[in-house]
């Protein structure tokens, strides 16, 4: 069930796909249940014998498990290099870091890609809907199966984030301390607005087939395209951007026609064009419908408090990116104050950077530090070393 | 060349298509010329006796000549009955208010859907690239055709405020006071960046042909649409989203689905329908692109004050709305800066509402009565009762 591969000479990885026997079902908040659960999955480092230095990283929309190793497709090196490394704020030396592909995801966690064990064909369009506590409850029984009773640390970005308040509400027993960054506790109109443009894109594209696009050998490239230029707008801040691209054209002398002539235009087209060798349509479709779906507070009685009460044994960090317009800082902070109504403890940094929501991935020292502060604090309390 | 229809019982508007001879082409800032120029337009009202109540309005994107009758093709009414109209900012009984679609634009001005008078054929993509200048240096000649020597104003939103700047820059001597609303002196990295979504989802349609679907018999309609609802996100203010829609349903409960289940979808979907009914996608690609290519100041030696050195005797108003985030109060405070710098008289008002961009359109007793208070001041001084 594992193979054993190096991420870098320093970093032992490990992982592979987990598949869960037909009679361990995921239970789905759509009513339904999906079996058998594959998940795909990679851990870092080694688990201590008191198993208590386990760390679960929550990946963002398009993200993946390869968030310290080699990414297989693109042959880049791990979404959050930044972060998880030796040395770094989530040490593989110290930690044993697990983090698993989404459901509804496209490297090798059951999706729209998947094929369905009954039809024997791809799912497509008739995986079922699935949301963010859905995907924490796959976490969860990968992490039971993993043999770890209580994490250290549940760690999100993004809507990574909104799995680790959703890993608050439904397992706080579970875990021992909790990092929320960049998140917020529900899809805004504007949040589900850029999503709905996204899937629209797919949609009109001829080569989407109602979802079917397998089958027919074919792929929703270019709407698949247009979706993730749309949202990678959101990623940066209009000043990271101006900052990055002003006005500064690709050749000298505008084109007069509709070829690239500005860099930033250039820019969206290559995240556009790179996107589709790595992500399927169908599975972005159902991951911007999970983040639309998701409002923690309503399955609470309207309440975001309520979400919390059992979590008052955890410790919260709650990090934000002042120039963040996807996820905002008020978003943060209307966490902190529902974490603070429950009486739970929550630490709360506002990040200063004009670098927009993508500070997540980028060189930020102040979310470096944030981070090892808090794992420190956290580490003592637990009797890591 | 002129026929009389009527908007309203009370508003006489007049108005159709204005096509200059084959010798007097427009000159493009491409290099080559135009001809025959034609161009759409509407006037409300009557032209004073000594000429002196001649208003132009210039209107912004997907904006047209209908801004105070029915629109032709939608049956609504015009997109400004807020501001023109019998006891409005701009009434009919007072001024001569003259409204043009801009070249490269479809309803009726020389733009990719006309037939190139050389071929016999429709342009499409070989109709040339345009530029706010060139738009604005055919609005010249049409008030120049009218017997107009000098405008009482020059007003516009958006990309409108950016024609007015323009006018300032080019024609100073034919003005006597400007408007200028929601706009900026140049597009911004993000700016051009929806505008590339936009024109990447056109071009992605399949029925889009190369620019060539006249001939095809088809409309790249999906693109269109997808460009759209992109744009239209940048319309609203994420608070007017969150006030108009939060997280609203359409029916009672999810879909489950990938229908439309918020309302916010539902809004969106319906604002890229309906506008393919309406506008040309081959216009939406020059238009915008017109407006990625503008930056008053770069073609003043990088110094915007140097663009208004012949308006001194112009009186400028500069209006910005508090939550616009498409031209923010920032882009206005440049603008009003260089005209300061020039030694242009300069009013500058922000809005403050939540509505965003569409502000514009929308009931905002604070525009109406700033546009009341320097109209009768420019009145005065112009010697209009």
């Amino acid at each position: 069930m594992r193979n054993l591969t190096s991420a870098s000479p320093e970093i032992e990885t490990r992982g592979d796909t987990w598949r869960f026997p037909m009679d361990q079902p995921l239970t789905l908040d759509s009513g339904g249940s999906l079996a058998p659960l594959e998940i795909g999955y990679r851990t870092y480092g080694t688990l201590n014998a008191d198993k208590s230095n386990a760390v679960l990283v929550c990946h963002a929309l398009t993200g993946d498990q390869y968030l310290a190793s080699t990414h297989p497709v693109t042959g880049k090196p791990g979404w959050w290099t930044r972060v998880v490394g030796p040395g770094l704020p989530l040490d593989p030396g110290r930690h044993f870091i697990i983090c698993t592909n989404v459901i509804g995801g496209c490297m090798g966690s059951s999706g729209p890609a998947s094929t369905n064990p009954v039809s024997g064909e791809v799912y497509g369009l008739t995986f079922p809907v699935i949301t963010i506590a859905d995907m924490v409850r796959a976490q969860a029984m990968l992490v039971e199966a993993l043999g770890i009773e209580t994490l250290f640390a549940v760690v999100g970005c993004s809507m990574g984030g909104m799995q680790v308040l959703q890993w608050a509400a439904d397992f706080p027993e579970r875990m021992f301390s909790a990092i929320c960054i960049a998140a917020a506790a529900r899809h805004s109109a504007q949040n589900i607005a850029f999503h709905e443009v996204g899937r629209a894109a797919i949609m009109a594209d001829p080569d989407w087939r109602g979802g079917a696009y397998e089958a027919a050998g074919v792929r929703p490239e270019k709407g698949l395209a247009v979706a993730r230029m749309a949202a990678h707008i959101t990623y940066l801040s209009e000043a990271a951007l101006q900052r990055k691209f002003g006005r500064e054209l690709q050749r000298d002398g505008l084109s007069w026609g509709f070829d690239t002539d500005f860099q930033v235009e250039s820019y969206l087209r290559h995240q556009g064009a790179s996107f589709v060798d790595r992500f399927d349509a169908n599975s972005y479709l159902y991951i911007t419908r999970a983040l639309d779906y998701f409002d923690l507070a309503a399955s609470h009685d309207g309440v975001l408090a309520e979400a919390f009460v059992r979590a008052r044994h955890v410790r919260f960090c709650v990090l934000s990116f002042s120039s963040d317009w996807l996820y905002s800082t008020a978003e943060s902070r209307d966490i902190v104050r529902a974490l603070n109504a429950a009486g739970c403890r929550a630490s709360f940094v506002e990040i200063e950077t004009d670098k927009g929501h993508d500070a997540i991935f980028l060189d930020e020292p102040a979310l470096d530090s944030a981070l090892r502060g808090f794992l420190a604090a956290a580490a003592e309390k637990r009797g890591l070393s």
